[in-house]
């Protein structure tokens, strides 16, 4: 069913990104995926693999919220938690297709992380 | 039905709080709403009023993503259009009760939308 191929895609996807493990994450995404980030467009599966493994370490946990299905569309929201919060919401919006997630919208709100760490 | 309801009246809220009409918005907004937004949780309706109101009147127009739809749990992902961006996504995540609104998880990048105009 694609309904369910789209959403297993996308739990698998979430799950490995999740808990950092990148490499099986981008085994969900298309080649030309196409991702729109705040204040960011990313194209391309590269460009969408250095936006997340930039993320995923500051990550120290998941706050789970809802999650949808429609045919091959798949939207779920959820807590990214971090040091500096852990109720800060995200959505993710996926369109999946054979199996790969072709385009991602992904919202949050860049304020609420604070700013950037010193490196 | 009870999807059918909840999908009503989170289409009639969305239709008439993004046309401007904030009071026939309300309608459709339980009294002891709680809504996340982003920097700050609105704790009833007239918190939520006043912050929906505040950003009401900065809208040039809406573009639509997508929507769905679970039982009493309804998803919308769309651009509200201002002067200063026509492609930032927001989120709702919106629990629906008796033909009102009990809980919205609403999610936008701030600093999408530039920084507060001067009064």
């Amino acid at each position: 069913m694609t309904q369910d191929n789209a959403y297993d895609t996308v739990q698998k996807y979430h799950r490995a990104w999740t808990s950092g493990d990148i490499d099986t994450a981008m085994n969900y995404v298309a080649d030309d995926v196409a991702c729109r980030a705040p204040g960011i467009d990313l194209d391309g599966k590269d460009a969408y693999r250095g936006f997340i493994g930039g993320f995923a370490p500051m990550l120290t946990g998941i706050g789970d919220i809802a999650e949808f299905v429609d045919e091959d569309r798949v939207a779920l929201f959820y807590y990214p938690q971090t040091m500096s919060t852990s109720t800060t919401p995200a959505a993710e919006f996926f369109t999946v297709k054979d199996g790969k997630i072709t385009e991602s919208v992904l919202i949050f709100d860049r304020l609420s992380y604070g700013p950037p760490e010193q490196a």
